[in-house]
């Protein structure tokens, strides 16, 4: 579900005292009107894009549906109504396009990087996102074929280097698997003595973070060695990018989550293209 | 000013039931953090921090300010107070902190490219930002000491292609004009016989949008021998990159705008590590 | 575009526990209803009242258009449905009308004023609108015919008084000049002698506040013998009223601007009569 | 109690992407200023005002109380700090002082002219205020002397002439009265017999809507002749200036509502004066 | 009227990332579905969930009206539409229709306890709410029978044991009426002696809070001796239950207020059941 | 971290427009005053009614902490400071601090009596909270003991009933289990053949809704005969009450939730007490 307030709330950023170029030039003219990808990728964002352009008045049909392989020049919205709020939508509709499509369209080469490897290994996101973008960059994530791993500090239990700055890791896991049978307890590890005592404490989730292939390998050999690594899973980060990604789709590796999916967007290319009413014809 | 609401509202984001980890595992423990750079570059959002930890209870030493350069391991903020709040904070902290040093540094990384062109051109941000993050990216932007160019629909006149599907440029210009005496009108044209005639009705900046450097050029001179380009503002965009920048630097382009500046933002590397309180000592 | 939120928060004002006298004594009546002028004026707040009470349910006919001249008796909007919504709205649609037909009103008259002065000096708003509702007063300025100015601090330069007890009008004019080729630079001036100073430094605009007309001449006629006021344009405010506003329509003067219309509105006479549905026939 | 929420809200709408002026012309100044009165009355906004500037980080010393009666010239804040925030809250300040003195000192002055009469009646406001702008419209009649009256529609039973559209008058009273006998119970009436069949159901109060003191004075006598007179409010309402406030201050009138104290508001002229911190000495 | 916001905002309460289960198992899926009651009692809140399913695309048929008496097994609503959202809405509307049909649902019994003494005699609720929910659980003790008393400190004067602390009771009534003639004053007094002294200041409405029956037939004796007991409202209130509640349903006594009705609330029993679309049947 | 937003929120429910009674009777009278509980049992709400009363300036000593257990009598909050202020915050503090200690002492008791069992078995909450109290009703279990379980749809997947009239329970683990392998996959059962299914098909949780203890029983007999019963946990939900809470309390039985622990909340009766300030006197 698209959350309506939070859409509004953008288009009133954009204008929050009208648009006053469409005001003084563009009276009541009807048009239509093309959102029209400038490269190819996976498109997300049409169901944000559809309800403000609907908000406004304007008859909007979608030509595709978000998580779609588009090319570039495929018409994903055509648009008629009113020249003004159409204007009014453009750019806050194409920035959500264009945010979400690019995080998609990242997020699905990872998942076809990975799924080169043969394994079961998916991408996953982390909380690195914009701020007040949230759930609209898991949503891309998603759509993209991610996993959006924890939405916030509320869902999910996962002891950082931070904590065990302050804590010891079996006393944290234990402290952790007390507060709850309900959910899964995540622990950051960087040995595989320390991964040893983490799951021996009851862990459920191991976090290789910043660690080398050769690292992450040796920690999973461990565990294996002492009958632990049936019931784990072991989530790898730490400066994961598409060149290095399959390097870490090592055995036992479940997930691999990446910062960059979300927290250095490479903006998807999409327009707006005003059509003429009445061209004249010959 | 920092906009207080907005900050507080990420806070919530992140944790709209709390933080379960830390609420496990972490009593009313204290201490200190350092928010450290994990590479070099131009700082920003460390007022935003300093707001969010203050607000939390944390006292904060900022070492540097905003818009300083800054290496990697640089401590920019010294933290100390109860851990819960810090750790609270710290990824809605980090998220600001990066992405708006990572659009500084990138500003910057311009402002010095458009230096060795020796002219007074500028590089500006454009509407292309993460919504619901307009006042942050573009104060990100002035920070690295760019033009935050328009902030929204309500606060500059600019006639773009799709108004011109509508409308004459000559008649939209006068339009314009007639609507305000209080604001420039600024035209996007893409020939040399639309620029004198935008010129000629009025317009006072020209927007020239995917042009090649030729192509700028070529304006440039048939405004320059009607007279025209003295009273006229030369804005170039499109397609511009780092790599392209200096190629737009052209004499008359007082501006030039580029969307990547904050449609695409790498994000600045950046930490927060706990310091534990009583180090053992030898 | 109307901000809907804005204008639901004035039902939620004026009823934050629902409305307990139709509550209490009517219960599913149907009816219609007229608004109807007391008095004759310019029209505004069509639009925001459309939109409300369409929002509860109540068919709509608008039988003017923001900005008509209407007499006194004139039927501008024509209700039917449910008794109870139209109460509840009543108030506020008549508050946001009654105001925003003020202001219009006025400012009407102040265009029509400055007609007969044969130049194309226009009558201008300024930031001294009433809390919360600067858009609706500043849009209630336009449809009068009047130039909105400023919306806020964010979209435009203007160096007021205040300014210039901390910084020198030349330095002033020149740090806004570096700030900006996008936007105007406007600076408040009283003498002749800081005026060509300003207009040296490269100031877009003047703003003759609490001059007299001949004061205001002065200035003028100084700015003509340098050559400057080709390129400038020449803003008086002040003290303005519908009595001394033509004295100030002086040449070369491009916009008056007056904190009256808009701090010391006359509300516009207007009221919501129910129509019995079915009054008896002979 | 302010409410600190709907204050900073006006901060907000002033600056939505801060005060581009004093950013591009004033660093870190400090400085000191004065909020003093341009003309004679009543005081009010002092809370609010004082809230504002010190939320920003100003130093602030209020020199007078709201209430307070000011001569022009009356410095009523002294300020302190950074010229930024300063500047930043100006015009909000003003805008709040000016429209909420507006209404006190008009207040005040049909108080006093109320006084005159020798009686007990006092002048109260009514639902026709600023949108959005009711808790402190209200509060600037209560600042001024006068009565709030209803805040809204939950708060008093109130039925008018278009509630008596659609039910009779003593069906309507008794109605209300089966559903509170926690609230008083007013009616609109406009003639005698209305008034006494609207008392006889037991209406608490009867509002005079829109008659000629001699209409009044007939209604209190019919009132009076059938002994209803005295456990009843009589308000008076309708067309209320200053002029003919006096006349309606009859006997038995215990209210007179004046729409004009808040739906058409004159200015109370104030402004505030930076005070350069280091003026030369000889 | 139901606050469209505040009813959204409990879906975003219960979703702030969206419903993660029915995304992960069920896709574009159609059904119907059935709200049922599995108790007897009033139903409350059904004007609420029929707005929220129908925001999110549903078609609703409801079955019932707010104020029904209802057994168990009673279909209240059938809906139809795609399950997603009626998942989403399914556990905010039946949150609640079940707290608001809980209050009404005893609220109607203490109605008909009370019209068993034969007097006039009404129930009425305190401003003992849930925080939040005032408007909601007012709603629902109307919907109940009962009186919602007032809204809030805003609406109604009530002197209580804490005011009357600070300020003589007969100073502190005197004061009260000054302030207003709009508005009943209320005090709340223990003795028959302060009884006669508020009475004799004018009070309009005494709370008699934690007596037991006698002392409050004391009190009103009292009242009665001196002939004040006409023109006076008594209302008794303090450890109210249904089962103590007649046995205050004294001559004189107008209204019991129990703060029971909404801060102990039972929750009513009531599920929403999926009706699979279309079961094969041989 | 408490919520300040939803606490202020609070207070303007209850103010919209001020606090009329102490406005009209006392000025600005200083005083003392003591939160004191009227009953034994668990405390919860310090929090939150200490950050209200020292928001709005009143100097607060707290005597007890969030957890604590409370006699009737105990003082848990010592104020100092403006009537005002204290009187506007009394009800709103007293309503959060009532209902979050009735649900913490209600969950403590069930705590308690599970302890009794001699097992690991804990109470957990449900999604049953008063709309908008989510974050603190489920902070109030957590303060008595409980465990919160789920915060909102879009932290835990939990497949129930109604899913399940849509979908094979095999077929909607498994698509839970592919959609993540961060959470645990709870779902609901309630024959032995279904529990052993969901098993199978890789569920985490099962829980058993609405059986009776020896229904129970069987499922885990089911499940430990086919060696599933290890890596499982078990939840029993549905009409749980404190007098059938032990008859659940079975081996292998992980989590027994109740949605009475915030659906029928009863009040803890607790009150605030004005100390006037110089009572001594011979």
């Amino acid at each position: 579900m698209e959350d309506h307030d939070l859409l509004l709330s953008f288009i009133r950023e954009d204008a929050p005292f009208g648009d006053i170029t469409s005001d003084a030039i563009i009276s009541a003219a009807q048009c239509r009107a093309q959102v029209v990808t400038r490269e190819e990728g996976i498109i997300a964002g049409i169901e944000e894009a559809v309800f403000l352009f609907r908000y406004f008045g304007i008859t909007v049909h979608p030509m595709v549906t978000d998580g779609d392989s588009v090319r570039a020049g495929t018409v994903v919205l055509e648009l008629a109504g009113p020249a003004q709020p159409i204007l009014l939508v453009e750019r806050t509709a194409l920035n959500i396009m264009g945010r979400m499509s690019g995080i998609a369209t990242r997020t699905r080469r990872c998942v076809l990087l990975l799924a080169q490897s043969g394994g079961e290994c998916r991408i996953a996101a982390t909380r690195k996102t914009a701020p007040g973008l949230r759930k609209l960059d898991k949503k891309a994530v998603e759509i993209g074929g991610g996993d959006p791993h924890r939405f916030s500090l509320s869902d999910g239990i996962l002891i950082k280097d931070n904590h065990l700055a302050l804590i010891r890791v079996d006393d944290a896991v234990r402290a952790a698997k007390r507060s709850t049978c309900y959910r899964k307890v995540e622990v950051e590890v960087t040995t595989p003595q320390d991964a040893v005592v983490a799951a021996g404490a009851g862990a459920d989730i191991l976090l290789l973070d910043n660690l080398t292939p050769g690292q992450v390998t040796a920690v999973v050999q461990a565990l294996r060695d002492r009958g632990l690594i049936e019931r784990l899973q072991i989530e790898v980060s730490g400066g994961i990018t598409e060149e290095n990604l399959l390097s870490y789709a090592l055995p036992e590796v479940d997930l691999i989550s990446a910062g960059m999916l979300t927290h250095s967007v490479k903006n998807f290319d999409i327009g707006l293209d005003i059509v003429p009413e009445n061209p004249e014809q010959p």
